[in-house]
């Protein structure tokens, strides 16, 4: 069974906030502490098969864990996204939206989501 | 002024499809040719400004994103999301949605859009 819809949110971080359709829940790492990610209350495995109401609930609580990152230390910026299946990265089968702050002392300051990923050292084994 | 706005969408890659309110673009890497962006039409920087409605286009064109991609290469995953400020990793200051194919035999295949950004390497200097 999913761990998200077995174990229940409280297993998963801090509740922060929720809406009738998703969870908003602390998600921290050791070296991203301010990361947050929103949490649909429906099993499905991917953003894609959201319905428009979730998607929408979805873009409420991104502006909620806004506010709460802001509360803790203004960021500099911010990365939002989803790891689709497990060659994206995706290890709980339950779609979840990463929210997470950025800071410009980070030694990685200015490079996004795809940076690591578009490296030479990321290419596919010619056919 | 935006070179997305004063460039128009034609610049910035092929045009594969759009709504009233977003345009799906192509935006291949070398090492990650089959990438795509979703570009709302109206210029903000950032998602948290959208309205509802864009927010719903941009869910109409990731889907529509989905199923180019598919056709290109089935892809084994993928990665969904957004870079905010420079800090973030966003160089175009008018909000853009990533939507790229990941690949089982990627060498960071099963990583995904946090992995590199919460090693240590990228670590804040001690307060």
């Amino acid at each position: 069974m999913c761990p998200f819809c077995s174990r229940g949110q409280d297993a998963w971080g801090e509740l922060l906030g929720q809406n009738e359709l998703a969870y908003l829940i602390t998600l921290p790492e050791p070296v991203l502490p301010n990361s947050v990610m929103v949490i649909p209350k429906r099993h499905v495995v991917t953003p894609f098969e959201l319905t428009e109401a979730e998607w929408l609930s979805l873009y409420d609580l991104m502006k909620l864990a806004k506010t709460h990152l802001e509360g803790i230390e203004q960021p500099d910026g911010f990365n939002i996204g989803f790891n689709v299946f497990e060659a994206g990265g995706q290890h709980v089968p339950h779609v979840h939206m990463h929210v997470f702050a950025r800071y410009s002392d980070e030694p990685m300051a200015g490079k996004g989501i795809r940076y690591a990923l578009k490296q030479a050292e990321n290419a596919r084994p010619l056919k």
